[in-house]
């Protein structure tokens, strides 16, 4: 069998970690890059700052240039968070018959807010004989498929708190700039007011998720986005804090079953939480026959975590029926430490 | 759509719990117990101790009797550990035409102790356009299926502990009996000897199904199997281990990956831990890129976790691809908290 060839789109950061880690990785090559502006012409290799050694050249181009009929099994689609957003792009790689994975948050469901693209996105698919799937760290496994998986050692279900307390710390310039660390809370309220802050997205997608998982009725979504103001200076590697500004974003959603608030996301986001002894970590809380209390600490980092997330379903996407799949609908992500062949169904590669 | 209809096989304690979730669930129907010796001719609801109100009568029969060509959906299996003791009830009901959920052990991986039998379950169940699966909470999720799926967001994996620290306590006298609670160390080694005393099984199928999904090859697996000594008196419900004797088993496995020790099983069972301050739970502990190290604490307890898994992955299995499936194979295990016929799909219904 070939090797699995794969064609990344965007090489922001979580594009060119899923570069950086699959030349790391057996039985698959790059076979291509897309970009646009300053990138476009030059080599991925000098965008993702790794020597290309004896391996082929792969010129980053436009997506004309670069994505041709059945001329990879996937595309790694790492430009943007909203489906309506990404979803020319998306249908760009379907009807060239390629399969394609997202990191856009919103694709991790998009049945949940977009439902017309979902169905859309699902009959490209099906006409091309591919399938897509989005999924990340987060929307994708830590707030919502975990729970999911651990609701499965449940005779029944009756309440869930989903909570994942991260550290900003690891991120760089735009996150900073993204989440409001520094700016005062007159400037936080502002920025919730006008849009220009929008937190985390995904809590939406997560919710509808584990719902339609396990059988619950959403009935309405809500979110509240506040200030996480700190009373001591905080400095991190990319962000500054002074004491009685923002240091992060406490995020929350709630999903009403039945006229109950049956689920609950709690996600607190800031720079050195550590300072004011915040203890990180990833929690599953269910109400249920029986209880279950989980926890993962300190959380699985977003950054490396999306970009496994992405690599690891290649084989899953690849082999899966063709339409829209989900991370419900598909086998449990996992590591690849072998020959990615290996995991591949003969009749399902594009790329014989 | 007809109801789901389940026929159980053994209605032991997983058996009769099976029948009592599901007489709890909508979309579903038991349509068949299958028994012997003096619970024949019984009506299952006297056997499990539940009113049968308006409910139709079940009466236990043969298997004969009981499971004739596609008059269920699924049987859930749940009389065995062992593969080779349960395949002729396995093959029975697969030339039947009805799929099959087993809780025995050993078929939540049986490629890694009867790979001859797994590949005959395969074989018939593909003859017969139906599918097999084995599972449970231990093997089937604590100590596998949930490692695998904290890998899913790992870059790379160097070495894995799994360990489930958990009390027998809420156990009857069969299990205290199988592990020895109570008696000497001396008896101890002399069960172990002989064989009389099991101790936890499924720490093969553990190892090769996360091996086999990761990517990893497995060269060899050992275990052991220590008495935990009290040095207290130590009485539960249906056990007492007094000072000096046996008051639990504390298992090891060990998966040896290209020479190096890679995959450890970390399994300590005792009556009372709380009353030596053990802090019951369970672990996947990664090392890798990036670390995982989760805890669920209480441990999600084995009887009601068996009951609920084999329950729950009833979609998956009616819905799967003729042959034999595992964990690794099928859709994330998930609560049913809805209609189970919404579940299904049409085409993969046996009994229209
Ligand atoms: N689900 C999750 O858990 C999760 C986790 C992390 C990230 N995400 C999402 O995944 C997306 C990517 O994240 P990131 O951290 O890599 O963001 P980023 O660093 O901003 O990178 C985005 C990249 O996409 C490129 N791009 C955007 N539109 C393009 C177009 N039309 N043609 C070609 N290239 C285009 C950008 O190019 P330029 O550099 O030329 O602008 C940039 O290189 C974000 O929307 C993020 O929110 C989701
Ligand atoms: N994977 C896991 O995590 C997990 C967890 C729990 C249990 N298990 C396994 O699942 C199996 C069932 O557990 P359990 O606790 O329910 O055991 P149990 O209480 O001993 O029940 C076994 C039942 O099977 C019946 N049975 C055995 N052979 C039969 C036959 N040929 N025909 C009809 N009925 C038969 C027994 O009938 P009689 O009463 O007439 O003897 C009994 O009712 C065990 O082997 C156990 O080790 C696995």
């Amino acid at each position: 069998m070939q090797n699995v060839k794969v064609i990344i789109w965007g090489l922001g950061a979580m594009g060119s970690g899923m570069a950086k880690m699959l030349l790391n990785k057996k039985g698959v090559d790059i076979v291509g890059a897309v970009g646009r502006g300053a990138k476009l012409g030059k080599s991925m290799y000098e965008i993702i700052g790794v020597e290309r050694g004896d391996r082929p050249e792969v010129l980053i181009g436009t997506p004309e240039d670069v994505i041709k009929e059945k001329s990879a099994d996937v595309v790694l689609c790492c430009t943007d968070s909203y489906t309506k957003v990404a979803f020319d792009r998306l249908k760009f790689c379907l009807e060239r018959k390629i399969n394609v994975i997202s990191s856009a948050e919103e694709m991790a469901y998009p049945q949940a807010q977009s439902p017309e693209h979902a169905k859309q996105l699902d009959e490209i698919a099906k006409a091309n004989g591919v399938s897509i799937l989005g999924t990340g760290i987060n929307p994708g496994l830590i707030m919502d498929l975990l729970v999911v998986v651990m609701t499965g050692c449940c005779e029944s279900v009756d309440h869930i708190v989903s909570r994942r307390v991260n550290s900003l710390s690891p991120f760089g310039p735009t996150v900073m700039h993204e989440q409001g660390i520094g700016i005062t809370v007159d400037e936080f309220k502002k920025g919730v007011e006008t849009g220009t802050l929008a937190g985390h997205v995904g809590f939406e997608e997560s919710i509808h998720m584990i719902a339609d998982a396990i059988g619950w009725n959403v009935e309405k979504v809500t979110t509240s986005m506040d200030p996480i103001v700190t009373d001591v200076d905080r400095k991190s590697p990319y962000g500054f804090a002074a004491a009685g500004n923002v240091a992060g974003v406490a995020m929350k959603g709630f999903g009403y079953i039945d006229g109950e608030l049956k689920i609950e996301m709690d996600h607190p986001q800031q720079i050195e939480p550590e300072q004011v002894g915040v203890q990180t970590g990833d929690y599953v809380i269910i109400k249920g026959t029986p209880n279950v209390n989980m926890v993962n600490s300190p959380e699985v980092p977003g950054g490396i975590g999306t970009i496994a997330m992405c690599v690891n379903m290649i084989p899953q996407i690849i082999n899966a029926r063709p339409g829209l799949q989900t991370m419900i609908s598909l086998p449990v992500p996992r590591a690849i430490m072998g020959d990615m062949r290996e995991l591949i169904e003969p009749e399902c590669k594009i790329v014989k």
